[in-house]
């Protein structure tokens, strides 16, 4: 079995990683860390695992978790640190759900995040943590930089098109509608009940991080510089991000040939459901699973693909992708303890 | 591996027993009945099933269905008359979600529905399937009526002051408030999302049929025949029965004491969750889950305990429950394909 | 035109207060308090303003407030204390939405507060602003303690049974859902969007302040002490209260005369709209409106009335109804400025 | 007083007119057309109207109709086609609020609506009722195509761009965001509560009919052919529409500039409200009110416009759009009955 930490066990993504990890058959969750709820059990804080999971909640103790196999760091940004390097030092391999290790470059961390990285040694051996585009290298890293929850949406979506070099690189547009978990469980304003249900909003037009990581992976497949649109949206819905993706292409095409070359693209990947020529993706459909549906459009009036991808933000968008990647660094089937359907309702 | 038929499998009830079968390590799904849908994939209908399961839906075919172990009924009223008695005389166990076989008594059951029973001898030997109160016949039954939604959560709330004789058995008023998927999946006005969501109502005071279940089940209880108020609402959630729980006590208790006697008259129950002294449960803490969770207060002005119960409509109050007396019927584990905790988010 | 000072006008029912109030024909708002945001606009908090009043949020200043007709205040619990006695004292009238002058007996305030009272001799002026049964106290009053929402919905609910002499005392069960709005605007996790959509919940049971308030008027009602049970449960919707009200009656009665006691009880009243025999009342009827909806149903079996009482919890829950008793005080038309329809959608 | 009658007044657009109606100074509901519910009581279809209008709905009854000065057409599509050409000749105004008078071009609705069109003469002298870009010509007309409602929200988002000469004309994106009631009342499975709640989706990809509108409108003001994308979503909020709008310009800008030509463009606009540079809308700033307000951000790396506007669909979208039609038609001031706040809650 293997022995896995969770440190920062009591945020949304926290909280999810614990659901996903008791439920697995090859992990045992060894350690939870929590700052804000040290000494209270987990079913305390989540009474949803009552009975299920009564564990203990513990301040962060470096020596108890250098007993596991596994950290997954789901801590605020700095708080992961000083505890990623030590835990390296330990011989722990370490999933990152922060921003901290998911660039090639460190200076496109520090444009973005507006600081000095902290350890660009460790970011320059750790390895961004999207299976479908980095499997070989995430099997054998110490460190994976467990990717954003737009980013995946956005990268899976826009991947292919690019990869076949039928899309123009310029003017790619991507707007992006997540639900509230997506915010955390810290509390805010913005996300209270009150202010958010039946309500809309954009935000952080044009200066959302996670265009920095859509950006990078994007252009490693294009094998040319790529800057595009990105914008973030808020809609009430708990669990789900739905990207609408706009890539002009340079030529004609068809639904089917588009379909075609997602099919083709995705033919090995378990987690990536490509939809048939005129059919769009709902997050319903995905909402608890680690799945996400993709679907294209054509439209031959303006030569443009149309793309919408569907992921649970907190599970493929966060913690399922962790559990993903850890399931490839531990040698199992990619798909052990994720191969669960949405929920629908 | 226990061959299954689910006969209503795109209703709400019977889709959600198709993902806790489908997950069920036991069991295999051998047939997927849907009038409507007959034809097509149940993965086109609720395309979170794609790639996980992609079975076509049929008609019903009794030779077809005979040559599973189990079947499911989760059909519209009437439609299960004829079938049942079929399938039982071809040696199948039945689990029917309908309210055809719930009753110890056919005129109850011609009182509440207004229409003469078309199998009374059916009837007679059917077993009420509530397993924390019926378990060994359970185990014996060819044919389970399996209860309502509202039902359970009602009478495994009240039973314990009952089984107790602390209870009076007059003034016992259930006011409960359910979840949308409650209803169906039928298009109807009430159920549209414009008229439903923002608004709570309240809905057939005094007529509803489950308050002839929750009587007959809390008169055998206390061995007495109680009459009750049972009131349902209707309010903006997906999942999930809050039901509070008025009942007038014969003598002075306490919160302790009375946590107490729930947690003695479930000690065995591992789908029943008593809370501690001044805890209340909320539908968030069981939706997804097959657990009720059950918060009992004092009310020391009023010599009064109020219940709460809380649970799952289509997991405990429909299709969990199904599954878990499926579980007693073949001899297995009863919380097998059972034990995860709810989503909370 | 009335010169009002809103006080807290940035909170839930403080801004219903502003939104009621500009529209007022009578009434321009002279005074905008709001500690919070002091120094910004109205309309940078409630954007939704914009254009309509763009007026500036000050601090508290009783010589500026004191040039006002009349007071709203809208203040967190306590805050109030020091300001009713100076403005009442420099002449104004004074409508307190807060719980500290709904009191006919300052024992009862401070046994449900735990506190003394400040203020007894304000308190034994001032008048319970329920103007379907305290109409001609309220036109001479200086100081009105503005009932509470859970508080509205529920006597009015009930009283025309104790007035008609029907009603058994004993065994009242008042059993309450809220929307979220009722909550005020503080950051609090149990209102998150998160955690709030998707769930119901009771809590408070048997201890909410508004008991005492409940008790109080219908007890005088009744000319007997009346104790019962209050339970306010916490659903996802903005506005709106349904209390379902149980009432044993001491005789056989029908749906129809039960009706008929209704409307006989509140023919003269504007915005009590009572449900003809078998209807039944929704929030969505009666939010953004100052309407009460009433509807009554009989149990034959239990003779018994199971009465619901719908209303907007920030309009005739606390804002409209403050409007109401302002029109009273000013010897407007009762209705000005309140006699919209609610929203529906 | 304006005779108004209300044809389809039981519709979603058709109750929003009834309530503006109701409320406006100036105009009286002479004729309340509902084919539905012919013959019962408004306020028995909408019960929040009750006692504020209790008017009868009727068959359509021409004579009747013409007894007024105006009709609202909210019919289903065809409906209308042979209404409107009757009420014209017997000298009514009509506002229709179906797509059958929007077009310039008769050619263009018969590509995007798949048929001829009934009265070509009268789509000739209509004039598309979109105040803030043709009022001059409103005043004077017969017939007002009311515009729809992604239609005024994309349109008045894009065209101060488009007037002021520094937006490219190609590469138009216009991402929107529904609420559900601009899908009407109808009863469908894809807007019942627990399919639509907690889930967004896409549909209609590139080929929505509200396509067509928004590029003649736009090419009309850049004065060149205009096509782009049109994408519009379904997300699980009751009212409003926000409209993410991508443009690039032909040369370097500023938040601040862009936000001076909008400002400028709606200067004389009562119901536009430009948001300050940095500020972004959100439906429930607009939700209730006929407010549109729309926000513009610069992306400097992309040389790219990212307009956001925001409406409720059913108030600026729909039925307030035809109140300020029929305020301009017949002289009054523009926001007569109109002037309302947004809800905000």
């Amino acid at each position: 079995m293997i022995k896995a930490a969770v440190l920062g066990a009591t945020g949304y993504a926290g909280i999810e990683l614990v659901r996903l990890l008791e439920r697995h058959p090859e992990t045992e969750i060894s350690f939870l860390g929590s700052k804000s709820f040290a000494g209270q059990k987990i079913s305390d804080v989540y009474q949803n695992f009552r009975t299920v999971l009564d564990a203990e909640c513990k301040e962060l103790d470096l020596e108890e978790v250098a007993k596991c196999d596994i950290a997954f760091t789901a801590l605020p940004h700095g708080a992961s640190k000083s505890v990623i390097p030590s835990l390296i030092g330990k011989g722990l391999k370490v999933i990152d759900l922060s921003g901290d290790y998911r660039y090639d470059d460190a200076a496109v961390y520090e444009q973005w995040y507006g600081e000095k990285h902290s350890s660009p040694e460790l970011l320059a051996e750790s390895v961004y943590g999207l299976p479908e585009l980095h499997r070989e290298k995430i099997k054998k890293a110490r460190l994976i930089g467990n990717p954003g929850c737009y980013t995946t949406c956005s990268i899976l979506g826009a991947a292919p098109l690019l990869a076949a070099k039928i899309a123009e690189t310029k003017n790619i547009i991507i707007d992006a509608k997540s639900g509230v978990t997506g915010a955390g469980r810290g509390l805010a304003l913005q996300t209270s009940f009150c202010e958010c249900t039946e309500n809309a909003k954009a935000y952080k037009i044009a200066t959302h991080r996670h265009t920095s990581e859509i950006e990078q992976e994007l252009s490693n497949i294009a094998d040319e510089s790529i800057i595009l649109s990105f914008t973030p949206h808020l809609i009430p819905i708990k669990r789900g991000i739905l990207a609408t993706i706009y890539v002009n292409l340079n030529r004609e095409s068809s639904a089917e040939e588009l379909a075609e070359i997602y099919r083709n693209f995705y033919k090995d990947e378990f987690f990536v459901r490509v939809k048939d020529a005129g059919e769009i993706p709902e997050t319903k459909h995905v909402a608890g699973s680690n799945f996400v549906d993709i679907g294209v459009c054509y439209d031959k009036r303006l030569q443009r693909a149309v793309v919408v991808s569907a992921l649970d933000n907190i599970v493929k968008g966060a913690a399922g992708q962790a559990v993903q990647n850890m399931n490839l660094l531990f040698g199992l089937d990619e798909k052990t303890g994720l191969d669960m359907p949405g929920y629908y309702l």
